[in-house]
């Protein structure tokens, strides 16, 4: 039974320290006996909306089906519309999550759009205002929706088209010409090991023409990298331009920390250009 | 079957780096197969009994049925009790934990109180001195009792009054009079975000005549502050008095850390009074 | 069925931040719906092979059955191979994990040790060179495993003797003579308290004829310790020996960090002998 009605995900702010995450994942099992909690990660940077809904839309697409709780909330507290939304899954993969839940801020946009776009939404029938959302709004209704609830069960139907969405990140591909070509693209993520996801992909790089030899433009200041297939294709003082775990391109270094070399935060934007007669 | 034996609990210090709350999970799971294990939090400052004791009590009230293990033990691999306690339940709530497990140091004293007041105690059966109790000494009996075992088949017998307490917070509410009125609160806690909870609760607000506008006293440092029933009444600049989830006083501030801003830690008092005239 | 099976345990460096661990358990569960996945730690410092087989060897003791997943790999994205390796397990101890899964790097060598020995061992069919082999190689073969596959079904057959070892930990016992007897032994572990493990074990104290006054030599520096059964033995201001809860002599202190009283860190190598005319 377990087996059938999958997992309940959850991905919040509210950090490894306190109990917030373990009170959320009791109040599940409370109302969901049974039900298989999965922390995809508690550690998006306080407030951090866009980390989250770029953490949530990396991992999406790895989870088997079940419920998806997403919890980063400047806006707890306030009128703001806290949501569940079902989505249209992919034909592409077996099945994946089935519902998602969190405020309505722009946090679960680009997991939906991962999933296949979304079917229908709801806004929760619950007084908001409330500080702990998670343990006393987004678990229950998360235990229900598990236990075999419906959208129209939990809330009030609206059109999802009216989902609050995050600005996209900044991507521009210049195709090859007079100027050679060039990626402008924002860092999206440092993760532990220092890689800089770019919002650049495999094919992006293609499209402006970017060799094998690259320039890397942070700031005022440039840097020269290399476009590598793997890790140790690099050289221990390179810093190499790799198409990670997620399709992105991301600039990497062999076990040291490119985000510390290239000095880079997530939301910076970097600009990737062919080295003319590059090697 | 899971479904009625409910949960193992876990709450320690154990901190999120080293094998040592993996263990004790692992140790659970081989004892009792099939039990949810469900982490509280690990991350309780190292030897803090009184932030444990503090985390747990706001726990407790929001978990499901089974069995909670509090390991916060400045007095590991000393002559000091490890205890199993079985708590009367609450009337005005679903069924919650029925058995406690800790060291007799006051870890699990608000937590019982919390959960309707003990009912029974045992000291349990087993070589005190260990290093390792979580390991070798709760996860295997807390797998037990979760199996179905009755407290006197884990340990001898005694009169849970005796078990120890910690000191309650510094709370003084003073009633509106010539003076004016003022609540003496200790801080219990500073959370992720920068929140200061203080040992006093909604009503005491009310008892002590507190109105909207209310001067914090830390040390000898005045901050202005305002009532707010919602993080978003609250100015970016201001700082607020709030109801929080766990329904005390806390002082916080909108995407800031109050903690911060007022310079606050646990263990500090902070006296809360009317501003005279107050808007 | 769930019980027969055991679980599936994680160990990696992948850290409590990103959604990588998350994401590893997710893929397991989507593959094996049911599988208990205990996290063991996720927490290894970054890359450290040594650290993570230290670990790992500590805790496979103390599991029940199910498959064991180490991802602790400098490596990814190069040629090494990853690997399943099954295990006599240990007459004297219930049952235990049954394979162990990783990078050969060194990762898997001492708990495999500490679980009776290889019995067999396979290279996984799968093309290296991935990014992020928790993922996408290592959490789906485990799941695959704890699913009732066999080592053959999953990778090409090798002889396990052919594993990558790490070196073995610096340790030197010298027996008691007219110099007094010493052990030279290299610092494993610091834990989050404090606690310093050597690579010596309880029985190398009495072969070096250590008594309860021992000296020990950091580096230049000289400090007086004394060996105990229980931290609440030494006073505040003493440096303990004590035989920890893997059966390793550590240098501890009591409600203090033994390694900063110390100045010791992972890898160093510390000196202990007998004071002469010790209390």
């Amino acid at each position: 039974m377990t087996d059938d009605r999958g997992a309940v995900f959850l991905l919040t702010d509210y950090g490894n320290e306190d109990e917030f995450a373990g009170v959320t994942r009791a109040v599940v099992l409370r109302r969901a006996p049974g039900a298989p909690v999965v922390d995809l990660t508690h550690a998006i940077p306080p407030f951090d909306v866009r980390a989250g809904a770029l953490a949530l839309a990396r991992s999406v697409v790895h989870l088997g089906p079940g419920v998806v709780v997403a919890v980063v909330d400047p806006g707890v507290g306030t009128d703001r519309r806290a949501v569940a939304v079902t989505v249209a899954g992919r034909d592409d993969a077996p099945p994946g999550p089935t519902a998602l839940l969190g405020p309505d801020n722009g946090v679960l946009g680009w997991a939906i759009d991962a999933l296949g776009g979304a079917v229908a939404a709801v806004s929760l029938r619950a007084a908001p205002g409330g500080t702990f959302d998670g343990r006393d709004l987004f678990a229950p209704v998360a235990a229900r929706l598990w236990s075999g609830a419906s959208l129209n069960d939990v809330g009030l139907p609206f059109d999802p088209g009216s989902l609050i969405r995050l600005p996209w990140p900044r991507l521009v591909v210049e195709p090859p010409g007079s100027g050679g070509g060039a990626i402008e693209a924002e860092v999206l993520w440092i993760d532990r090991f220092g890689n800089a996801q770019t919002a650049a992909r495999a094919g992006d790089a293609e499209r402006s023409g970017l060799g094998e030899a690259v320039e890397v433009r942070v700031g005022s200041k440039l840097h020269r990298a290399r476009r590598v297939e793997r890790f140790d294709h690099l050289a221990e003082d390179e810093v190499g331009v790799l198409v990670d775990a997620n399709g992105h391109l991301a600039l990497v270094c062999r076990r040291r920390s490119a985000a510390t070399v290239l000095g880079v935060r997530p939301g910076d934007v970097v600009r990737l250009h062919p080295v003319v007669g590059g090697r």
